[in-house]
């Protein structure tokens, strides 16, 4: 990020017609997304792209979701018709949306919006060994890279992520322990609803996935070293997460803010960070997600979250909420008259 | 509020593909605009009307605020000119911006745009005596009851509530402390920023002016007779808060929700509840700004704020930025599939 943009937009924000720091976090907001294009103001993050990854997890076998594997398939369809909250909520904020199957465990029929980039029909189970050979994530980085990329091509001033895989909560909060070094009982959710035994036993399941997979810090593993945060990806993560993640790297590379939907894209940030640590700078926290490991990950990341409604449904939502927050922070800068050029007094003092 | 057509909201929101309770306090908002409306799903809230009531306080001779009494005058001016941050929003927000004078201290040149409804050149000193006789009060009321019909009438389908007057949030703090029961230290805040000795002087202002008033419950002052609710009105406020309560009772009546911004727009419907207590389920609570009073004033009212980002401006802001969402939570209401339309698998158990 460039912090002469930034400190620019500081000082701007001083001068509009408004008491000072008055605009709370939206003034973070707009110095933040000056910081990331590197001009002041910087570009109004219109119109935005929200990109949804769609894959499946071998955890699933495990009970760990009460919802059946094939939900992930019958969603992408429904994506596609235009029939879910995602399509609704992009409609408000003037979004378009693009499916891309990383990974689901199904054949999909080829349709309008929908990018076929499979890599494999769903990961391994995480809690047996490694989820993803260390190739097939970083083949669903460079997925993530690509679909950034085209987007931005075709006009896209800012990036929204989605995501959707049942079972993919649980490879969130494994990613979330390897790269926070949290336990997982303490970001270890419920998802989209289960009852205690199960929430219990989802637990019991991700610290077994650390340790088959020796992602402690005992097992000698830092998340800071490259190679072990690609190994974490791969191990625990699902083919979304790392799509995900080469999402953010690819809106990064081209100085595009990228708005984080929930526990899902925050636990891909974490990996994405780690892998490039000047990517934080790109991202903005859409909302803070109802799953108890997103208040840890966001810590992580420095980041604070726009929305905070107790939503816990993924596929972007909590990101779409947000851009039109980030958005009329932006259009502040464009917009609003200083003190001087409207005649108004400054406060006494 | 319509308890048929809330039942049926939830129904409705329980059929959609998502997992129950997934869109979280977004549920709620669809709810309460499904019973305000009288009608499932509930109308869009769109388009909005943001009127900003301006006025003068006699209070200000006290040295509450570090700001001008002109900068009033000057705010008007701008909102006129587009130039302030609530014209940002409001173009963000597809809103019409109304700016009605209902008491500022000096004469204001005719504009479009301008409502020229003032009933005094600002109010009496509120710690010396009643800042408004009951007349004055009841008048300010009137004006903010005609400007929202005439906006529905205009086609507005959300009203957002906006206020500019230099030392408002003193008459603020009073009222809640008068309409709650709350000391005058918990309540009242730095305003949009004052030092710690004008702020300890600011309480003990307040606090007189409840005293000198007689609107403590050991005067025999109860919030809950109309009359009395009233006589605060006038006793504290200004007359921006009055023609506040008025617009909230105006949208009420015509069974339009209207999203109250911060803590000026939550005492003046603290006014409009205790004279009304039905049009508490008309009103969504745009954000809670970083003043005290307002979450105070939010918990009697029982109403959650959709944004809490630390907002400390007025002008409607922080109302205008949460119509986004009120907007997105009825959109889902409208156009998301069914489990069985989409043919989505349900959840087990």
């Amino acid at each position: 990020a460039d912090q002469d943009a930034m400190a620019r937009a500081r000082e701007h924000q001083d001068r509009l017609t408004k008491p000072r720091g008055a605009l709370g976090a939206l003034e973070d907001v707009a110095v933040r997304l000056a910081g990331a294009a590197g001009v002041c103001p910087p570009p109004m993050p219109v119109p935005a792209a929200l990109a949804i990854f769609a894959a499946d997890h071998g955890v699933h076998a495990q009970g760990v979701s009460p919802w059946p594997q094939e939900v992930t398939t019958q969603m992408v369809a429904n994506f596609l018709a235009g029939g879910a909250v995602a399509n609704a909520f992009a409609a408000s904020a003037g979004a378009s949306v693009t499916v891309v199957d990383v990974g689901v465990a199904a054949d999909l029929p080829a349709a309008p919006g929908l990018r076929a980039h499979k890599i494999a029909y769903g990961t391994a189970d995480l809690s047996a060994g490694p989820a993803m050979t260390t190739e097939q994530a970083a083949a669903a980085l460079r997925v993530g890279v690509e679909v950034a990329g085209e987007l931005i091509e075709a006009g896209a001033r800012c990036l929204i992520t989605g995501d959707m895989g049942i079972a993919n909560t649980t490879a969130s909060a494994a990613l979330i322990c390897a790269y926070t070094g949290r336990d997982a009982a303490e970001v270890t959710g419920r998802g989209t609803g289960i009852d205690d035994a199960t929430h219990q036993h989802k637990i019991g399941i991700v610290r077994r996935a650390l340790e088959v997979n020796r992602l402690r810090a005992a097992d000698g593993f830092t998340p800071e070293r490259p190679e072990d945060a690609l190994r974490a990806l791969a191990a625990v993560g699902g083919l979304e997460h790392a799509a995900i993640a080469g999402f953010i790297l690819g809106a990064a590379a081209a100085r595009v803010p990228v708005i984080l939907d929930g526990v899902i894209a925050g636990s891909a940030a974490l990996a994405a960070v780690a892998l490039a640590p000047a990517v934080a700078g790109y991202c903005v926290a859409g909302h803070r997600s109802a799953e108890p490991g997103h208040a840890a990950t966001l810590d992580h990341l420095g980041l604070r979250p726009l929305v905070d409604l107790e939503l816990r449904l993924g596929e972007g939502t909590g990101g779409l909420l947000a851009h039109p927050i980030v958005s009329a922070a932006v259009r502040v800068m464009h917009e609003v008259a200083t003190f001087d050029s409207a005649g108004v007094t400054e406060k006494e003092g």
